[in-house]
């Protein structure tokens, strides 16, 4: 197999994210790029012509992702490579578009290797990765796999517009997503290069992550309820507040999730509110929003069976009332050890790597639906993303690079093992 | 000394409430009577006339308080009993009322009864007791002591009537609060019926309580930072969980304030803000405000710094930033104890009583800026108040009015020693 290392090209990848970087909303902080708007319609505009410049066909689906097609020498199904070009509003220049400028910089890779790969290449920009202003996210990769459903469609944001209207001004097809949609292996393998979001690369000292899959989630909302006295007249052995048994269960939480288990897991409470909020008032009424998130769906039940007996606990003690409804609940996703084997391979290969789960979900779920996924992620800086800080290192860019094109390399020649 | 009791009279008392209650402001939830307002005005023309119908003389002074008088037989300084009738938003029909009808019953039982003490007796409305739309609470009270401030008489309402003009319109004179103001000792003593506003009588089975002071509150605004992070790709032991953090706080105040001390000892945390507050970041920042409250400032002061110290710990093992910021100190008021040992034989006397602390304030926080006070419980039901389900039996609130006229009685005879 040819050695891809010397066409790494960190210049070339340093010159692209930061010109990507400047199609995007000035009036908002950070580096925003929300989707649908004429910024990134402008970014769109800029990388069909970097695609085109490296030899591939263009072209938007129907639910407006945009993708570039270089032909592979077989008569083989597809290998592709993607993520998004949009950001949360207030984000940062690499969530997502090192995902997809990878896939530029790989099909650059390969013309200058002069490597044909045996499979077409389709690198695509997903359109909306992010919760978008219609309340839905990974918009793109749901209509590709066909699980944008027509509800979705109708749904409006604030000015009224239709996604179904904001898809087809984005050159989609609305109408036609379900017959155009890929199906159960129509594509050979998923592969997405992005940053960790979190500390553990950066913390450990590796450069590479091999994702072993993508954490399930479990949302609760948490209501517990006690009586909203008065807070000068109510001796302590006669209260009940609701805000202590509160931070009781969040502790208990923290306690459950920091436990030793076959799997990581993390627990959070992120969102809380009290009432009535006055600080000479008992608080009568707390509640708060918690999610687990885990490999195994077994560790997330029995986290949560544990919490709920515990609660059951403190109302009795506490003469409380505690309900917890479930939200969500999604699955988890994970990433076939044979292809975990060739990850690794690829990635040892190339720097410093260990294997983690991704705790966020990406495009890559959606994919998940109709074939193998693969994903590789480079550290970020403190661990910070969705905000200006969001950092990694164009010359670890440039590493994520090497090892997904390794790795695209390794797959293309055997593929018959996923 | 002549008996007080044959001349109870609940019937009376139970239409003198529920005849105030009629002056409400009924497009609000419960019984509501802003003050300033006409409700407020209908209810003190109704009082006015009742003062009238036993032989009192009535006037508004300056800071439109509305008093009756009652000549006595000696040239003393009067004994003044008093509260408020206006309400909070949403209130009850017993919180403060009780106590300025509790001054009407009382002259009507002793002209039934053909007792003239020898001290005038005063019975005083005193204007907005609650807080008002002003800012400020005690409105009246403040006035009568010279403790209303130019500043606080300019204030605006939202509707940018001045506390000047309120007070004005009340019948007032804003002008002259200053030098008509009484001064240390033109009042022999300041007496006070109310209701408990919390659960110790009800739950201990007692019908009056024999106040022992105003506890001071000391109130803190706590700060706590830590990170911002994402919930999903933070590892439990990368992160800098302010709510987590917060919660630890919470308990430990609770914790502190449950200790067994000399005094009773309230801590509340009841407002509480999570930023950014949304179900997958780890909270960056909690601001939550906290109160303590005793008799004993020392008391107050060591649970502080114990927790100030919990805190440092806390912080240090979390890596998370804490701050305390003191937001108001008010010094506790104690009813001296002579005043303690006749309220007692007259509570004593007249039904089950216990002694306790007032754990909110009231227009005795500002009269013991010139007299001596003393109060008198009757019990809430449920503890609860500040709301519509307040309740007190008329039976109660008549023991509650027959041993304050009995302890009126003590004094009248002897208040030298006070």
């Amino acid at each position: 197999m040819k050695d891809i290392s010397p066409f790494r090209n960190v210049e070339r990848i340093r010159h692209n994210i930061e010109t990507l970087s400047t199609f995007v909303d000035t009036s908002k902080p950070g580096w925003t790029r929300r989707p649908f708007t004429s910024w990134y319609g402008q970014g769109r505009d800029w990388l069909k012509q970097q695609m085109q410049a490296c030899g591939m066909e263009v072209e938007i689906d129907a639910s407006s992702n945009l993708i570039g097609k270089m032909k592979g020498s077989d008569d083989l199904k597809p290998i592709m490579v993607g993520s998004h070009t949009d950001t949360v509003t207030g984000g940062g220049r690499f969530d997502g578009i090192i995902g997809v400028l990878a896939g530029l910089e790989i099909a650059n890779m390969l013309k200058e290797a002069g490597i044909t790969l045996r499979h077409p290449l389709e690198v695509v920009d997903f359109t909306a990765e992010e919760p978008s202003e219609f309340g839905i996210s990974t918009i793109g990769s749901r209509g590709m796999v066909n699980n944008l459903s027509q509800e979705m469609l109708e749904r409006n944001d604030p000015s009224g517009l239709t996604l179904k209207d904001a898809i087809k001004m984005a050159g989609g097809d609305p109408n036609t997503i379900a017959e155009n949609a890929r199906k159960k292996d129509d594509v050979a393998l998923y592969l997405e290069l992005h940053i960790e979001q979190g500390p553990v690369l950066e913390q450990s000292n590796h450069k590479l992550g091999v994702v072993t899959g993508i954490v399930g989630i479990h949302r609760y909302r948490v209501t517990v309820k006690g009586k909203p006295n008065h807070a000068g007249t109510t001796p302590m052995n006669m209260r009940m507040d609701a805000l202590t048994g509160a931070s009781q269960i969040i502790l208990e939480l923290e306690y459950l999730c920091g436990l030793n288990y076959s799997e990581p897991v993390v627990g959070t409470v992120g969102k809380m509110n009290v009432e009535p909020n006055a600080s000479n008032v008992i608080p009568g009424r707390v509640v708060f929003e918690l999610e687990v998130r885990s490999h195994d769906t077994e560790i997330l039940e029995r986290i949560i069976a544990k919490l709920i007996e515990k609660s059951a606990e403190i109302s009795e003690v506490r003469g409380l009332k505690i309900s917890f409804d479930c939200l969500s609940k999604s699955e988890p996703i994970r990433v076939a050890s044979q292809v975990q084997d060739v990850l690794r391979e690829a990635c040892q290969a190339t720097a410093p790597a260990i294997s983690l789960p991704s705790g966020a979900g990406h495009d890559a779920n959606q994919l998940a639906r109709i074939t193998s996924i693969a994903m590789i992620f480079v550290p970020s800086q403190d661990g910070r993303s969705h905000c200006p800080e969001e950092w990694t290192s164009y010359e670890d860019v440039a590493l994520g690079v090497e090892a997904l094109a390794r790795a695209i390399l390794l797959f293309d020649k055997n593929l018959d093992f996923v």
